[in-house]
Parts: C-alpha cells; sequence; structure tokens
C-alpha cells in the first residue's frame, strides 16, 4: 500500500483503521460500520475499538486507541456524543493522522454540543489530526475498498463522481439513482458539521484525483465563504462542480438548521458565489443528479454555442422537450429551406423537416444515419437531443453515436422502452434521462461549463490593490456611525464613483465662479441646517442653463432667506433611469455588492441582482443584464440606452471601496443616475460600524 | 355482452371489431393492431379485413368492410392514408358506428391531408358515425379487454386512471410510469387530429365510467374552447382533470403544429381555460403524472387548507421538501412551544422538533406511532409528507397510515430503499415519489383540487343576459372600423363601466351649469378638431377646484382661441393606480380579457393577468391578486388601497360587453385609474370587426 501523501490522504487512502465503537449488536451503528469496513474488502489493517468486548466478527478488539500496538491512519468513530471528546484526545495523543466522528448530538442539538465541537476542534489544530463530522454518515472511496460509512449498501462500481454531501440522506438518494442508472461513483464524503475539514478542502483534493472527473456537492452551508469560492474557481476551471444548496425558504433554513446547524444564509448570496466561482448551481434534486451524470459521461465535447437540434420518432415529446429549451434560454432554430428539402428525402411524406425533426416510427431504418448526420453537419448547431420511445431500434442509436463522434458533438437522450437501443447510448456514453424535460435540463449543464471551462481568470479583479479611505478612517476614529450626503460623495469621489458636484458659496460672484467651474445647467439650493423643507419654501433652483438664469435665482433666494444666506451650487443632473446600488458584508462570504432598479422595481419586484466582492467586469456587466428590467438600460420606448459600462465602473468601484475599509457596513447609493453618457451618483449613505 | 348505450360507447365497449389493414407482416403496423385485439383477449367478434389474404392469425379475413356478414360496432383503420377515404365512406354505407382512424398523414402533413380530414369529417356527420383520429395511437379499455392501439405492451392491472392524449409517445411515457409504480389504468384514448370526437366528448363519457376516478389529459391544442370549457367545468366537479399543455414555446408550437396540426394558440389563454375550469394544470411530464398517480389514490380525504407538516427520518431531504413547499406556497409552520416539548419525549435530543421533525435514525421505533399522531391532532396541519431514505420499519408506515385515518388528512411520501415500508405505504394509498421536490408537487395537486371541488357554480357569470350595443351596432352599420374616444366611452356606459365624464359647452353659463352637474374638480380643454397640441398652446387647464377657478380658465381660453370657442368640460381624475384592461377574441377560446398594471409593468415585465369571458367576481378578484404588482394595488408604501372590487366589477363589465358584441374586435381601456373609492376608465380604444 502506498504512503499518504498528504493529511487529507490519509482519510481516502489510510494504511490502517481503527473503528471505535465497533459492536457486536447487529442492531448498533458501530456493527454496521465496522462489517462494512471488512465486507468491502477494505486491504489495509483494521482494529475495532470496544473495552467490553474481545472479538468482533472475527477480529481480535482493542480496548481504546492507546492499546493499539501500531499507528493508526484513520479513526472512525461511532460512539455516543459525550464519549467523543475524551477519545478525540487521545486520538491525538496516540498520533492518529485522521478522524471521521459519525456519531450525532452536537452543534446541530444546541450550544452544549457547539462547545464540545469547539474543544475537538481545538485538539485537531494542536495535532495536526484533520477530522471529518460530526454528525455524519462517513467516508466511501471505491479505488481504496474503503467504506467507512453507515450505508446499507454502496454502489461497487467503478466510475468518475465524487459526491461531497452535508446530508447522509442525500448519500442514499444519490447511490439509489447510480444503481438504477447502472452507472459507478469514485468516492463519497459526508461531511457533517465541519468541524474541521470543509467543502473547500474536499475540493482541492479531488481536483487532484485521477479517478474524479465530476465533482457534486450537496450543500446546506458554507462557513467560510472567501475560502469556498477560492477553491471552486480554481477547480471549477479542471472539472465540473456541480452544487445543489437546500434551505433557500424560511422553513429549509430552520430545517437545515437543526440538522447540521447551518448557519442562516441568503440563498442570492449563494447563488452569487456559484456563479462566480464557476460552479453550476441546480435548482432541485432531479436536475442536480441528472447535470452531474450529464457532466460524467462527458468526454471532451461540449456544445459549440446554446442552439441544438431535437431529433425524435414522435411529436410529443419533441414538444416539451422545445418548451423546456426555451424556458431556459437554449435556442432550437428552425432550418433553412435548402436543409429542410434534404431532410425530407430521408424521411416520411407525414414528418417533420424542420426542427425539431420528427423521423416518425415509419421511417426506413437505413435513412436515420444520412438524416442525422445532415442536421449535425450544421454549424450553427451545437449539439442534439435525441428521443424516442419503444422503437428499439439499432440503427437510431448508431446514427447518433457516429454523427457525435464525426462531428465532435454532444448528445443526451430521452428514451424509454428501448432495451437494444439504450443499450448502445450507455455503451458509447451517451446519458439516458426518463422525461424530455429532464434531458434538456442535463444538456443544458453541459452548455453552462462550456461557458465555465471557457471563462478567464479575471486578472482586474484579483490585482487591484486596496487602498483605505483616508476620510473613512477619520470619520471611524471620530467615533462618526452614520455619514453625511456629502462625506458620503467624498468617500465615493476617493473610489473614482462619479458624483454630482457641489460647492457652498457665500456671495454671487463666489458662487458664479463654482457654477462655471461645475458647467450649467446647475441646481441653487439654499444652504441652512435650520431650513427643512427647501424646495417648498422656495429655496430650489433646478436646471439653470446660463449666467442670467442663475443671477436671477440667486437673487430670489437672497430675497426668501436673507442677503447673507450661503449657498449650495450643484452640477444638476437631468432626469435618467435611477438605479439603487447597495454594499453590505455577508457573514459567510464578506462584502456583497447588490444592483436594483428603482421604485418598483426593486421594492415590490425584488428585481435585484447581487456578487460577492471582488467583482470584474465581465461580472459586473452579467448582474446589468440579469436585472429583469435590464431592457429599461437597454433604451426602453425610445428612449436612449443607457452607459452600461459606466455602471459596470461603479460597481466596481464599490466592490473595490468596500473590499478596502472592513470599517463600511453598509453603503447605500440611491439613486444612481444612468444616461447616455454616464452614471453619477446622486445621493448615497454610510453606515460604519 | 350489453348493448352499448350511446355512440361513443360502440368506442369504449364495441360488441364487434373490424380491423381494417389487417396483415401477415409483423412488421406492418396493422400486424401488431390486429393481434394486440387478439392477445388483450377480447370477447367480441373480431373480423380482419384484407382483400390480399384469407386468413391472418388463424381468423377468417374478409376482403372489405361490406363482405362482413354482420353489423360491426367499431372498425379500427390501419392502412395507408390515401386509402382511408372511401373505406371510411363504406363504413358509413355498411352501418358501422365507430371508427378509429390510426393512419398517418393528413392534416399534419400540410393542406392536402386537410382536405380529405373535412370530407372524412362529413361522412361522419351524415352518417352518424363518431371518428377517432386520425394520427392516433388507437384507443385501450381494459374493463373491455380492448386494446385496439399500436402499443407493444400495455399495463394489465385495473386501475382508476383514464388518459386522454393528443399523442401516443406520451401514452408510452405513462404506461411505462404505470408499469413502474405496478399501479393500474382504466382508459386510455390517442385523440391524434381529433376530426371529430375531441377532449370534450371524452371528458362527458368519463364523467359518468365507474372505472375512471382521474383524468389525465395530454394536449397540444383544443378546437372548441368553450365546449371544453363547458364540459370540463362540470366534470371537474366530480373528478379531478390534471392536464399537460405542450407547445408552450415558438420552437414548441412549431413542433405540435407538424405533429397533429396543431393550432397556434396563446398558452396563457390554455392556462386561463384550465383555471376557469377547474382542470389541475402540470408544467411538466413528471408533474403532470404525479399528480395523477396523487389524485388516483386519493380516497375522499382532501388536505383541508394548505398548511403541512414534514416528518423525516433524516435533515436533507426534510430541507429540500421546505424549500419546495415555500416555494409553490404550501405553509410549513412552525409548532407551539407547547407541541415541541411533547414531540421532545418522543424524538432523540438531537432531532428536530419543530417543522418538519426530523426524527433521525436513532428514534425508539414504538415513540413513532405517538409522535405522528400529535403533528396529525394539530388543527392548523391539513396532511403531510412524509419522508425515509433506507430506515425500512414497519412502525414508521403504520405509524403514517394510522394518523391518516385517524386524523382524515391525506400523507403523500418520499421514500427510497424501504421495500416492507413502501408495501404498506402502497397498500393504504399513500402515494409514493423518488424526490422531495415530487412529493410536495404531488401533494400541492391534492390542495389543488380541494380548492376546485369546492368551489361554487357561479351564477352571476352564467346567468348575465347578453345585451346589444345600439351604439356599437350602428356605428358597425355605418361601416366604422375605429371608434373615437367619446364614443368608444359612451360604449363603455351603456355596460355601467365609470368613465371619466364630460360635456362640451358654448358659452360659460352652459358651461358651468355641466360643471356643477359632473362636480368640481373639473377639467377644461378647448374644443376644436384644429388644434392639435392643446396642452402645448395653452388650451388645457386642469383640476379646477371652484367657480372661481373655473371662469378664470374659460377667460383665458376665450382669450387665446376666441370668443366663440367651445370648451370641453371632463371630470378631474386625480392621479392613482393606472391599470389596463384589454378585450381581445382568441380564435379558439372566444373572448378574452386582460388586465395589466400600466407602465413597465405591462410593457418590461408583461405582468398581465388573462381570463375567458364569462367571468365571475371570484376569476375577476384573482385576476387582480395574479398581478406580480398587486401590491402596489393593496397600497403600496403607504399609499391608500385601491379598491378591488370596483376593478372587478369592470371587469366583469367588459366581459359582458365583448360576450354580447361580436362585431366589437378589439378594445382597450388604457389607462383605467383606480382609487381608493372607485376605478374609472380615462381613456378607451375600441376595433370593429
Amino acid at each position: 500500500m502506498e504512503s499518504p501523501k498528504n493529511a487529507l490522504d490519509t482519510l481516502f487512502n489510510p494504511r490502517s483503521i481503527a473503528v471505535v465503537g465497533a459492536s457486536q449488536d447487529p442492531e448498533k451503528l458501530g456493527y454496521i460500520l465496522h462489517k462494512n469496513v471488512i465486507d468491502y474488502k477494505y486491504k489495509g489493517k483494521v482494529y475495532p475499538v470496544n473495552p467490553k468486548i474481545d472479538t468482533i466478527l472475527g477480529q481480535k478488539a482493542y480496548p481504546r486507541i492507546s492499546s493499539i500496538p501500531e499507528k493508526v491512519d484513520l479513526a472512525l468513530l461511532s460512539i455516543p456524543s459525550h464519549l467523543v471528546l475524551p477519545v478525540v484526545q487521545e486520538c491525538g495523543e496516540c498520533g492518529v493522522k485522521s478522524l471521521v466522528i459519525l456519531s450525532s448530538g452536537f452543534q446541530e442539538a444546541g450550544s452544549e454540543g457547539e462547545q464540545i465541537q469547539k474543544r475537538i476542534r481545538k485538539i485537531c489544530l494542536s495535532s495536526g489530526m484533520r477530522a471529518l463530522g460530526p454528525n455524519c454518515m462517513g467516508i466511501y472511496n471505491l479505488s481504496a475498498n474503503l467504506n467507512g460509512t453507515y450505508f446499507w449498501e454502496l454502489p461497487r462500481i467503478q466510475g468518475n463522481i465524487s459526491f461531497i454531501s452535508q446530508s447522509g440522506a442525500y448519500g442514499g438518494i444519490l447511490f439509489n439513482e447510480i444503481r438504477q442508472r447502472r452507472i459507478g461513483i469514485s468516492k463519497f464524503v459526508s461531511i457533517g458539521n465541519m468541524i474541521d475539514i470543509n467543502q473547500a478542502d474536499i475540493l482541492r483534493y479531488l481536483s487532484k484525483d485521477e479517478d474524479t472527473r465530476t465533482i457534486a456537492l450537496f450543500i446546506e452551508d458554507i462557513r467560510d465563504g472567501q475560502e469556498f469560492i477560492a477553491a471552486a474557481s480554481e477547480v471549477s476551471r479542471l472539472k465540473p462542480i456541480v452544487a445543489f444548496k437546500a434551505g433557500r425558504s424560511e422553513a429549509g433554513t430552520r430545517a437545515a438548521k437543526s440538522h447540521t446547524g447551518a448557519l442562516a444564509g441568503s440563498y442570492q448570496v449563494y447563488e452569487a458565489a456559484f456563479k462566480q466561482s464557476g460552479v453550476i448551481s441546480a435548482l432541485n434534486t432531479e436536475e442536480f443528479f441528472d447535470v452531474t451524470m450529464g457532466l460524467s459521461s462527458w468526454h471532451g465535447c461540449l456544445p459549440k454555442n446554446n442552439n441544438l437540434a431535437i431529433l425524435t420518432i414522435s411529436g410529443g415529446p419533441s414538444v416539451t422537450a422545445s418548451d423546456t429549451c426555451e424556458e431556459i434560454g437554449l435556442g432550437v432554430p428552425k432550418f433553412s429551406e435548402l436543409i429542410r428539402e434534404q431532410i425530407k428525402r430521408y424521411i416520411p411524406f407525414f414528418g417533420a423537416d424542420s426542427n425539431p425533426v420528427d423521423m416518425t416510427p415509419q421511417m426506413n431504418p437505413d435513412n436515420y444515419e444520412a438524416c442525422v448526420d445532415t442536421v449535425f453537419s450544421l454549424p450553427e448547431i451545437g449539439g442534439a437531443i435525441a428521443i424516442n420511445v419503444g422503437l428499439d431500434r439499432k440503427e437510431f442509436a448508431s446514427a447518433f453515436v457516429k454523427a457525435s463522434k464525426k462531428h465532435a458533438k454532444p448528445v443526451v437522450s430521452f428514451t424509454i422502452d428501448t432495451p437494444e437501443l439504450s443499450k448502445i447510448f450507455n455503451q458509447n456514453s451517451i446519458p439516458i434521462y426518463p422525461t424530455p424535460e429532464r434531458s434538456v435540463h442535463a444538456y443544458n449543464g453541459l452548455v453552462k461549463y462550456r461557458t465555465y471551462s471557457e471563462r478567464k481568470r479575471s486578472k482586474d479583479a484579483e490585482q487591484k490593490t486596496l487602498k483605505l479611505s483616508i476620510l473613512l478612517e477619520q470619520l471611524s476614529q471620530e467615533g462618526k456611525k452614520t455619514l453625511t450626503e456629502r462625506e458620503s460623495a467624498k468617500v465615493l469621489q476617493e473610489y473614482g464613483i462619479p458624483v454630482c458636484r457641489e460647492s457652498i458659496a457665500k456671495n454671487m460672484e463666489e458662487g458664479m465662479e463654482e457654477a462655471k467651474s461645475i458647467g450649467f445647467p446647475v441646481v441653487l439650493k439654499i444652504h441652512s441646517q435650520d431650513i427643512l423643507h427647501k424646495s417648498e419654501t422656495g429655496g430650489v433652483f433646478v436646471d439653470l442653463k446660463d449666467e442670467g438664469e442663475f443671477k436671477d435665482a440667486w437673487q430670489k433666494i437672497l430675497k426668501r432667506f436673507g442677503q447673507s444666506s450661503e449657498v449650495l451650487i450643484q452640477e444638476y443632473i437631468p432626469p435618467g433611469v435611477e438605479l439603487i446600488i447597495g454594499g453590505k458584508t455577508d457573514p459567510i462570504f464578506g462584502p456583497t455588492v447588490l444592483l436594483g432598479l428603482g421604485g418598483v422595481f426593486t421594492e415590490v419586484l425584488k428585481d435585484i441582482s447581487l456578487r460577492i466582492c471582488p467583482l470584474d467586469k465581465r461580472e459586473a456587466l452579467n448582474m446589468i443584464q440579469e436585472l429583469k428590467g435590464y431592457s429599461i438600460l437597454k433604451g426602453y420606448r425610445g428612449k436612449a440606452k443607457c452607459n452600461l459600462d459606466a455602471i459596470a465602473n461603479v460597481l466596481l468601484n464599490v466592490s473595490h471601496l468596500l473590499l478596502s475599509n472592513n470599517r463600511l457596513q453598509e453603503l447605500d447609493i440611491n439613486p444612481l443616475i444612468a444616461h447616455e453618457k454616464r452614471a453619477v451618483a446622486v445621493d448615497a449613505l454610510m453606515v460604519l460600524a
């Protein structure tokens, strides 16, 4: 047996295992765990640990870890929660390399359990031992014949999917799926309460694992957001990562909290993290497994674009497949007359020659190959969905296999009641799904992974040096909590965010100078803290176009408020599209930026987009395009298009500002007014921690 | 054999069958059809028809229908499309009662096929023969041992689901599902191009069929919308109808058209039809079958409210179930402290005592019954989702069976790897689904059906007598196409829709009288067809609050436009929430009413709701509540709530107007301004056919 290369390697490939809590009682979980280790033919040494018994399942039992004659790589703990701490202590002292704590009753059970977890963690940190769990179902590594789990039955076909799950039951669901589809698995890791080893650790390990091609993640929560993003961004360039985040709703969050002690966190922030780190996010259990399995059969051949062809032997399912494509943004383009004429030659006269192509059950099987090849040869088609219900012809299957290889375009299929055909698809890694919709969603996983795998490493986001705001620092030291409008504007200016220019003048000559330097048109406002309703009392004059109008307005202000009044001169920002930009620190992921359209869009429709800092330009533009009201920014009803680049730059600078100043707790630019040429922050509010 | 009671009965329960196109060649569809009839042990007489052969599958063959010695109830036609017409002619002459035309190559293949269809239809009408198809997979009635389909293998367990499908393949998908779940079927009807028999006919037949409890409909199109609504409304009061409409997208519609010659129709209008006739609409293939199967196991015990409990043995799936509940509007309410204390007694200390209840795998099986009963006894809980992954305990299953019966509350389950438990659930009609999400969607089908089955027969919509508009009639006869604003307003008034009151006066005294009769505040406008920009030229004065302001404005108008000017006096409608109401005639369903909020809501967000006329008050209120911007009408940001009742009344009156006047092609009220007290049509446009 090879020597483990690093600490995590002792978890996946230990040379020896201690099973603490092994038992003679088949009803006990410790019995199952021990039996699993033996039954799956683990090749290293196994030491059952139980102080009350001498022999278990034919193996000599040891009263405690310290009585085991040699060093133990991995200890599996299946004992009552109150006994865990002393055993961990002992493991640390005996030089155990890694632990899997399967026992429940810790953080998920309340504050007492949380305290014990902290002490366990401390022992691990000081001894260098790595720990998985507690409150988990264990670890499975097929290539090492290691079943260190409670599971009743695990798939024994070597596959390329590795699964990291915060729920044991989701392991069970996955295994059930895998058995039904007769595919294989590489590794399964149930991470439970993540006392030490978390998703990022496993991701990094799996990125180098030759047996792993696709990584699936069932997530209830992430503890260190930035660490996750860093690891996932790195790994997703090499291997697809598919994630399913549970706990999106209020009731779901409650359930997750009592399950693994997951912290409430906004689902939207998780979604942002997935997008930014190239993780494909699934919306439900089936999509999670479907996309994972679709990507596991991926062999270098991803869709080249977002358009696909649907080829079927019967109409109905091709209609629902088309509907699903359109709903999720995949194109099913019509074919040209020329191509339709060509297809007509192969299919019956009552078939459909455009996209979808309905070849009908009556088609001559000799024509499949030519027909499918004609469609695959179209450059505008990135791949295909093959649909067959009950017409079990080998010629159908091989037509797709050939065309897919020849044109290097992927095929995903929906077929039922086609045993021979399915066998050929399975042999050629063409995944089969049980409904048209599911085949389309799985295909979409390939499209998404192409986008992610092609993206460039972003430089502007990573290389920008942080720059502390002097003003913020100063105000914070003065004990200030909420900044004034003018102070906020100054901070924005420090970070290159265009603000509404303004200045105060004591007399008209001074004011005129300022107005000229700001540039006409301008706004004049009486400057006095005593006057609350400046507009209502006639203290505000907007859109003053020239010196004449300026003088006029100035005189009126003096007349109304006294000759010694101070006056505020402001740049006049004409009406445009009003946006809101917010900044907030998420407890898990750190600073986040929010973008929304003003008014009903944000307040009634909750139409916002969100990202975690740092941002890059591409992500900033994605944020803008994600808004439901995006068409308004593109020039709604003949109005001018807003400068999207200017908006994106504000987002980038806000991100920079948030990252640079950890004293800044909250930031609100409301409104940011966007025009054809620029975007200006007209009002802003900042709150210090 | 009993004598068929009506024409459709000869389709489902024929005393004799002719198989036209029966063949000795096992590759031919006619061979399969004939063999199916024999293999499924049909008890009546079978006459294979083929002019070229004497004996087929041991039965004497007849050269043609007319050579069969006795009357034939049902003829199954499986012959090339160009031979169908003469055979139909012959069937009519020989007194055949009903036909199933399985052959393809008609409307779906182009205009020539459409012409033949028309001629077939004519023969049917004149001979009284009823026809199913063409371009279909046939008919299956298990209780009559009748397999008149092309299907390779059909379920032979008698069940209570009857399935009407416009796609043969969807029949195949259903049968596959049914086999996998080991449940049964009652009838299957593939309706194809619907030359004669349509969904409404079959619905009415099945409503009286004792073997049918649940009806599932796969729809590509409906040809007579009002007939469908009438039939479905009637039947859905007795039996649940679940529909899945394919062809929601542009590509999907194209596929449907070439499949069954389905007409393009707006999916939104179909959705409206389903809502209004109590049909449960599914959004995808799985939901379609899941909800159908959930309802088929329904035995009088429907959820009493929208809240449910989730009881599980493992956390993860309960989290995703909770998420799904919240996303589709089912409540998962937290339990009171008192109840939580009670539950705590039954579950391990690390379990979850609120909703979801996580009983964990370690729970003592003796406690299941008391724990589940405690939850079911809560009046705020309408039913439950039971979740189990791999913990195959009978006590778990029987706890739910008992509680469900005792409290008359339904249970739907997600379980895998639990053979013993599943057996008990199956025996007790507790449906099992393979993912948490699917169990929740299926449960939601029960909730929806409760709502539909409880709804009262609407009187106001059905009994309102139509009332022809004299003005519309007159304008139409004059050849008018587009009505002026004032003409439109008059028509609206005829139907009791509040409009902005107005009047023209030649002098101030007259004007003042009018203003008083309208009531202050009023608007004055110069009345002249020559003046285009009335506002810009100073010809409009709004919000005139009293006689003084009125006189002032009048003088100014005279001064500007001449002493002999005519002036329009209008009621002043203060700003409120602006709505749009549209009326349009759908080619399939007839007049429809559309409601939207003005501005970005309608134009950018396409936030509209739609119904088919006639409407009742409940549906009109549903329309309002369906809008994404509904919260604006409820009093957004401290503004007054709009009078929803007034808006609903306008919708009802618009429906009345549209139904009464078939010359009215299009109607647009834009805006309807809604306030706290009323809703007024400020501007309207009508187009005549």
